[in-house]
């Protein structure tokens, strides 16, 4: 059976909701994928952030086979040691108090939201609102959906749910105009991911920081696709050195596997009580471990050491094809491995162009291209990238 | 390092919100699982319906782990083969249109009555309301909890998202009482689960059918709990013989694995497209695989034939333990192989009782224990905890 042959077979019976590039993808190999035909291809998106070991990373691999012979899951109503490996790594890793598990990133940001909002109830009595920004993106849920500030995800879905008011990022005056005494918390990407790679600037995460310490405030950072190691950090949060009272990720975490997770600061414990939260398969014995193992490869001092290195490395790469192609290139942003590339109007375009040339982005709209590789690329392979969207924006 | 050690280092690093039966689980084998120290349970609870195959069944390791050492994820802006090989037998199970993946029962539900708002919102404008029932259980995200009908889940979160009335179980007329012209769809686990073990009864849910075909109201059956085979029929909607417009599942879809899906009949197709839906590892292809080496499983005539002719077994041991002590079992309730035993302010004790005698079973609330056994279970278990229970019951 061939390509063609799955294509017509998923029109049949998955509903069509996603424009999929046109390719069935049955391996992969570190920053390589294998199509059903052999073909291979250069993997410049990470399954969007996810696969941040690259593929079949062995001690991976292991990890998840070992753990499936002993035990897939049992629920929450009982201890497994995976999961408390794990919340035992991740809490020495962030500095914060306690961690909780799910199995997305919409999930973590429901347990964030959920948190903040007992929060806001229990202490301040009257807080319930958010303040999140324009641009941002926080999952597929009702509630997520609210907090996300692009309007095309809320068509059609109204009511959303009460209480959530848009600010600028990086415009700490947009925040204070909208802020009132009913607001608990305030989300933020540290770099926004799927509204056009935006970073956060430093003095504007510390800002909110203030004005989330005077006012009694939650911050909560959606590290879901700019966790993980990606900025050259483990969290974004220390790249930023500004620390939140609640960090959600997903994505990266399990190495492909579906997990995710909301860490708390102390201060929110004492307004939780035990039925506040729960999940069936929230930090499973497989994808839990799994964790562990992505936790062991990206917490090591060398490994962030070389994503930083890299991410210098395409910076340096990606400004030098700006200054090559400045009427089709507006701009680049990004922090370590985690870059947008503003072609205006044709960014759609270029990323067709590069996956027929075998390399894997993806467009976050019409004008952003965006470059997620897996952590483990070589300057080797950014050099593959850039030299074929080179090529590319000759002929245009 | 013994149970003790791992109590104490789950307290210090994972958020306080379970209440955690005192025992570390490290592996199983068909209906056993053994904990830390080597001691073997009986498991009648199959991690809240979700290890429908039990502990270890081969076929679906195997199938795990060839998976993981080919492909984890790719995200679904790829095509990859288990997604689509799942899709194909869910609908050719179920003879609804199609299939869309996520990972867990609450994103699964949130899917459902966001496709029914875009239903209601893209054919008939105004329509934006959901029914529910009272003791009913969607999950844990805020639109989820919302649909929930139980107070408790609600407090300290509001407001909660606009549009959701509850009527009663098993009372058309309390659904005809709260129907307007604004409601989009209904919602109603065909059994509930989490509220205490409910069944509904064919004639309520042929009256619910009746009614939104002639309003042209979406029905949504929440199989999440009482799907995969539970009932004695793979989907709990053909043993009661009515056929909802969307069904959910997770919990057993996966067999232990994290996934959820949302099937959808085909008359919402014209009021989707593409971009209306999404999730980053929803049908990654481990957990895709996985799920569908249960489907071929569960699907096994012979298979679903055993569960009913074990849930009858089941049933009549259970009435015989009712008869033995009315004054302490007020009602048995169930289908197949989902049970609950109402036992009148005592069902915690019941419940922690059975596990002092290496039975896992869970208490729903103070009054009703559940039943929810791997499916592979055979007679000689049900006796097992038949007379575990009779024991308990026959000191009081």
């Amino acid at each position: 059976m061939n390509s063609e042959y799955y294509f017509e077979k998923e029109k049949k019976y998955h509903l069509g909701v996603y424009r999929r590039s046109p390719v069935v993808f049955v391996s992969g190999e570190g920053p390589y994928l294998f199509d059903l035909e052999g073909e291979k291809y250069l993997d410049f998106l990470a399954g969007i952030a996810v696969n941040v070991l690259g593929y079949s990373f062995p001690p991976l691999v292991k990890a998840i086979q070992e753990e499936a012979a002993k035990l897939l899951h049992t629920s929450n109503l009982f201890y497994t040691l995976p999961q408390i490996e794990l919340a035992e790594r991740l809490i020495k890793i962030s500095g914060l108090s306690k961690a909780f598990f799910v199995n997305s990133g919409a999930e973590a940001n429901e347990v964030a939201m959920k948190v903040a909002r007992f929060y806001g109830r229990r202490k301040h009595k009257k807080r319930f609102k958010f303040i999140s920004f324009e641009r941002s993106f926080h999952g597929r849920t009702l509630l997520t959906l609210a907090a996300t500030g692009q309007k095309k995800f809320h068509q059609d879905l109204e009511p959303l749910p009460l209480g959530i008011a848009y600010a600028k990022l990086n415009d700490l005056q947009s925040v204070l105009e909208i802020l009132d005494d009913e607001v608990c918390a305030i989300i933020v990407e540290p770099v926004q991911g799927e509204g056009g790679v935006y970073p956060s600037s430093k003095e504007f995460l510390q800002g909110l920081r203030e004005l989330c310490d005077r006012e009694d405030i939650l911050l909560i950072f959606d590290e879901v696709q700019c966790g993980m190691g990606r900025t050259g950090s483990f969290f974004a949060f220390q790249h930023f050195g500004v620390k939140p009272d609640l960090v959600t990720l997903a994505k990266g975490l399990g190495g492909g596997l579906p997990i995710g997770c909301c860490l708390l600061d102390e201060k929110v414990l004492p307004f939780l009580h035990p039925g506040d939260q729960g999940s069936t398969f929230g930090g499973n014995p497989v994808c839990a471990r799994s964790a562990c193992v992505v936790c062991d490869e990206v917490s090591k001092e060398s490994f962030l050491k070389k994503v930083g290195e890299k991410g210098d490395y395409l910076k340096k790469e990606l400004e030098g094809l700006q200054k090559k192609y400045p009427g089709l290139i507006k701009e680049v942003r990004g922090v370590g491995l985690m870059w947008g590339i503003e072609i205006p109007g044709r960014a759609k375009e270029a990323a067709q162009k590069l996956f027929e040339s075998k390399v894997l982005v993806n467009a976050c709209n019409d004008d952003v291209v965006r470059l997620l590789p897996p952590l483990i690329i070589e300057e080797e392979h950014i050099d593959l990238v850039v030299n074929a969207l080179d090529k590319i924006l000759a002929t245009w």
